[in-house]
Formats: C-alpha cells, structure tokens, sequence
C-alpha cells in the first residue's frame, strides 16, 4: 500500500515533454469546472510504444500521441489540470512513470510521486457519433500549416459572438466556381470555365472577411452546401500553428457533421461542426465602390489609433475626413473633448466616412502590403484588399457619426 | 474658435518623456472610478522652468516636476487616465504644448490635437492636513534607494490584508533601543549600552518579517511611538524604487500624521499614516528554538512548490517531515490524492510540522544566502534568518497538518 512499492511495477514510462504538449493539448480542449465533471479528466491510452492522451469537451476531442515504453497496456483518466500543474513544476525530468493497480494511479516525475484515486471511471467518459463520421470520410486533403495559419489569422477575427445567430460563429469553408479560363492544350486557345476555389469567410453582420485558394487534391469532395467550423475549434487550432516547430503538414478532414485536422503525425483535433445554413454573403460585396485610396497601413493605423485613445470602450467611432491630399482621423468623448491627426494621403475626392475604430483597426493590421481601400459614399460598405495578397478581401460597413 | 488656433498661444511646453512619468504616477495613485470625480483628475500648476503635475487619492499624493517652457503661469485639472492614454500612444512625440484659455484645454503631442473642456474645477481638489505637517516636521532623513528597496521588499509581504485590524494594515517603523557596546575613547574599555536600530516590522498574525538598520543621521527625531506606513503608499514606494534609473537617494520626511518620500529632485510621494497603536510584536519571537536546520532556500522552495501542485487555492498545507540526513515535503488533497518529494537536509532530530504553502514560500524565496530555520516543536512559532543578511528575521506560525 506504500506508494514508493509501485514505482517498480510502473507499467509506462513516458517522454516528459511529450506529455507535457500531450496534456497541454488536452487541458485547452476541456476548460475548467465543467458541468459534468468527467470532462475535467483526461484519457491515457497506453498500447505499445506508447500513449494516446485526449481531453475533450463534447464539442472538440483532441488527443496526442507521447511516446514511451509501455510493458502492458492500460486506459485510465486523470484530473486534467492538475496533472498539467504537477507536470509544468516538475520540468527538470526526462520521463514520467505512471503505475495502475486497481482504481489507484501512481505518477513518480523525477523525485516526486504523485498517488491519486480518480472518483470517475473511464467508462463514464461520452462518446459523440461525428468522430465515427470522420473515420469513413471521403474527403481529406492536406494544407501547408503556414497557408492554413495565414487564412485563419486573416478570417477568423471576423467570426460573430453573437449566439442569436449562431451560423455565424464560426467560419464558413466552402468550394466555389470563380469565372476564369482554360487553354485548348492542343491550339492555346483560351475559352471561359469556372475555376473552383476553397473559400473560407467569416462575418458578424458589421465586418466580413474572405481567403480564397486553389482547391487542394481531396477538397472537391466537400459537402456542397459547405460547412460551418465553429469559433472554439479555430481558435484552438491557430494556437497550434503558431508554435515554433509546429509540423510543416496539416490532413484536414471534413463530413457534414465533423471535421479533424491531424497536425504531423501525432496530433488530431476533432471537432462538431456548426448546423445551419450560412447566408450567401457574397450579396453584401459591393461591385460599384469607384472611389480608391491606396494607403500605407502603418500611417492610418497611427493616426487612428491617437485620435481614438480617449474614447470609452463601447461604441468607439472615428471620423476619416478624406481631402485633397490628406486624410483627418477625428473623434470626440462628450465628456471629454475632441481630437485629430491629419496625415498625407494620395486622395482627390472628398468624402467624409465613420467606422467602428476596433473594425477598422484589425483589418488594417492584418494587410502586409499597401491597403486598397474602395469607398461608394459614407453610408455603403467598404472593400479592403491588400497589394501584397490578393486571396483576401474585406469588407466594413461604415458606422454614421 | 479652431482648436489649430490656439497652438501659437501655447503657454508651456512640456519634455514628453517626463510628462509620461508624471502621469503614470498621479495615474497610479489616483486609481480609477472614483466615487469623488475629481479624483479622476491630475492637477498641472505650470510656472517658469516647467509643471508639477500631481494625482491625489485623498491618502496619498503624488507630485512630479515636468520641466519645460512656460511662457505664463496657470494651473488647470485634466481627466488623468484619458490624458495618460493619449500620451502613451503619441510616443514619437519630443514636446507636449499645452495652451489655456478660458475652460478649453488644447494640447498639441506630435501630430495629434487635442482638445478639452474639464467638467470639473481645479478649486474642487481637496487638501489635506496632513500635507501642512510635513512641511514643518523637524524628522527628516535620507536613505539609499537601493536599502529601502531592499526593506521593502524584505517586510511588506507580510502586511495584513484583514481590514478589521487596519493597524496591520500597514509596515511599522520605529526607533529601539537594543543590547550591545560602546568602547571607552581613551581607555578602550568595552561598557554595556544601547544602540538605537530603525526597525520596519509587518504581521498578519500569521507571518512577521522584521528589518533593521542603523539609524540615519534626523530619524532620531521620529515619534516615540512610532508610524505605520499604508501598504497603498509602500507597494507604489516599491513600484517607483524598483524602475531603472531611479535617483540614488530618498529623503524621507516624517510627522504623527503623515510621511514623504522625495525621490532625487522631482518626484514627491506623500501619505497619510495609519492611526492607530502596532501591537508589541517582540512578544510573539520566541527565544528557545534549539532545533536548527540550514539549508539552500532553492532546494526547499523546489520540494515544497512540486508537492503543493495539486492543491487548491485555499488552506494550501504543506507537511515538512524531517529525518536523519533528509526531509521530505508531503502534501494531500482529499479529491485527488497525495504528493511527496525527499531531499537531503542537514538534520539529525527528527520532527513533523505542517506550513502554509503561500507563507513559507513568501519567506524562503526572500532569503539569500542560506535559510537558517529554527524550530521549537510542531506546535510553536518558527524563525528564519538569512546567512547573507543579518538585517532581517523571519517569524512563521505553524499550521496542524
């Protein structure tokens, strides 16, 4: 009954950092106090060569595999995050021995052993029918991770918080036919087609933003009706692609209920899609905006961002006031005062237009290039493209003030 | 009327960067949405050679000098989280030109104008009494900024946060007398005496810290009874002293009401003292703790932080076992389960008591050189004391475990 007596009985020895990812990984997923307390646990699923660690909350299941040395196999679940805490403090060891005998799991991390009786049971832990659905699935294809991480930072903002119209929180991923052409192989003759392209949009009603690419071989399969990937499963997987050493290839998998993304060969997030119908947004671009202002991001992002430091959290406005050269960003707190900066701008037309100052800012802060900015009159939409990515597109509505 | 006029009638010219520090001090002790609107203010008194700009909580004030241009004196109050919010983002700025007229506040930072009409009056900021005192206290004296960082770090953590008993609310110093020798000039004859030591102690009842030093040349003239120092006004002490830069010496001025601390030439801190009597707290250090153990505080903050992971937040115990040549930290929580960590200790009697985790590790990660424990028994008041340090002494109340 003495803890230390397991340790020569451990039947996994598991790589330390591996298993810190693993957790790390698992612990994002679950959240913290859960409703059904079965989700504040993680599953370990040692086989030989290893252990499968998954954490889940119904919604998204996400599971890492940690290599290791495993003389028998065994799943048990464990408290989530606090075997993460124990496992960040002890960061000077190699490997963790985990033991199981009976309802008792022992943990020895380098001079630390760690006893604990979970109170759930492995069984207890909800299976959801979507991950069957993905394991027939005859749609998968593969994105570079620095393609997929540049659509998701470029869309994904965009996504409503608004849970009325809950079609929206998420990001639509759909394939569409673009007019274009083909050449006759044989004469070079051009002649009109439709090339398909794998779109991904995001808006709340106020802002939209679009990322088109060449469809990747496996992507035509996609449902036609396209699919909704909600906000939690996109935040989670732009964490992952963000990390220095995250794997160069990411095996996206989609049906009408599901969708995974396998990151190297270790790691699979899978998430539910959201039900519903997105709106065809493609009716709010407008076609007509002949007014254009090529601007350097940087100098606009400057001036609107003085202008608008003394006002309150909600409702921000700026006022852009476009001249013959020159572009004001103004703005006024009742209680407070007014401000403005005045900065050069290759303009001729005057027009004077407002705009939501947090709307306006993370569009501006997501083009590299120079900022196409395509105005009709104060009270229409805006387009915002970017000269140095021409897959993206924004549009703003105008905010009157 | 055109905000744009005013800039040639600016009346001073402020140094950007010292006008940001200024403001970040009056904003720091102002706090934010006070019940009393004024207090959201700063105060600018600008006269030949520059501005003192002072923020006020009523408890404490803050004034800094701002040198600058003034062409004719003025003072005016501005809302000072909006000010300081403006002025952080202008950061290419060199000047501030700040022009009065009438109501209307302009200031011109870079590019950026702002205009301004205070709601409230600069005849509205309350003074305080105790400000008068220490212009004509007689207790002034100077301290090294890096010593009194050194105490206040050393004393303040242990500050009582319970409002019940607010005179622990605050770090005490005073003047005693203790034990020791002076050496016949002529003779060279040693004769007992006592020499007086400055001494900042701070309880919650639970932990004391205690500093001593010798007293500087003025603090003789200190109250007999001593003052006790808000901790508001030592954690902003802290704050101000901890910045890279700051001026070598403090002077700090003392009455039975109120204490100031000049930073170099330009900054005044000035508060309010705590009313009240700090309790004898000389009686609460035990003088027989024969068992004593020395040990690196690295070794034992890195037992006793592994095996507290899986505790929560509240009541955290951690158990100290002590053997013959070890020690091992032990700690349980009932939902999960046990930890246990063993290190080499010098030790030779054997003993087991139980700590907070919070309270030993504020105090281990203080000391310096070696920790110097000594115990009496599980059930008594501990000491602490550092091998590099002979300033300072720790006191720890044990907690059944």
């Amino acid at each position: 009954m003495n803890a230390m007596n397991h340790v020569a009985a451990a039947v996994a020895s598991l790589d330390y950092d591996r298993l810190l990812v693993a957790m790390t990984n698992a612990c994002r997923v679950t959240g913290k106090r859960n409703t059904l307390p079965i989700l504040d646990h993680v599953t370990i699923t040692a086989s030989r060569g290893g252990a499968q660690v998954c954490g889940t909350d119904l919604d998204r299941y996400f599971t890492t595999f940690v290599p290791g040395q495993v003389d028998k196999g065994f799943a048990c679940i464990l408290d989530a995050h606090k075997l993460l805490a124990v496992l960040k403090k002890a960061k000077a060891a190699r490997t963790v021995n985990l033991s199981v005998d009976g309802d008792q799991v022992v943990m020895s991390i380098g001079k630390l052993n760690v006893t604990t009786t979970p109170t759930a049971s492995i069984d207890d832990v909800p299976q959801q029918k979507f991950r069957e659905g993905l394991k027939k699935s005859n749609c998968s294809f593969i994105l570079k991770a620095e393609v997929l991480a540049r659509i998701l930072q470029r869309v994904t903002f965009a996504v409503s918080t608004e849970e009325t119209r809950y079609y929206l929180n998420g990001t639509f991923m759909h394939v569409v036919q673009r007019a274009g052409y083909t050449f006759d192989p044989k004469t070079g003759d051009p002649s009109n087609t439709h090339l398909p392209k794998l779109t991904f949009a995001a808006t709340d009603g106020h802002r939209l933003a679009r990322y088109e690419i060449d469809v990747p071989a496996g992507a035509e399969a996609m449902p036609d009706e396209g699919v909704i990937i909600p906000r939690i499963a996109t935040d989670e997987l732009s964490r992952l692609l963000k990390r220095k050493g995250c794997p160069a290839e990411i095996m996206v998998t989609v049906t009408d209920t599901g969708i995974s993304f396998l990151i190297g060969e270790d790691e699979l997030l899978e998430s539910k899609l959201i039900e519903g119908t997105f709106p065809d947004y493609t009716r709010v671009l407008p076609s007509g905006n002949d007014h254009r202002l090529e601007i350097m991001p940087s100098l606009l992002i400057e001036a609107v961002t003085q202008a608008s430091t003394i006002l309150t959290e909600r409702g921000r406005a700026v006022r852009l006031k476009l001249g013959d050269g020159w572009l004001r960003a103004s703005c006024k707190d009742p209680e407070f005062g007014t401000t403005e900066m005045t900065i050069a701008a290759e303009n001729e037309t005057p027009l004077e237009i407002g705009f939501n100052v947090g709307y306006l800012l993370e569009v501006l802060a997501r083009v590299e290039g120079k900022a196409v900015i395509k105005f009709a009159d104060c009270g229409a939409p805006v387009l915002v493209s970017d000269t140095d990515d021409d897959c993206v597109l924004y549009c703003l509505m105008p905010m009157r003030v």
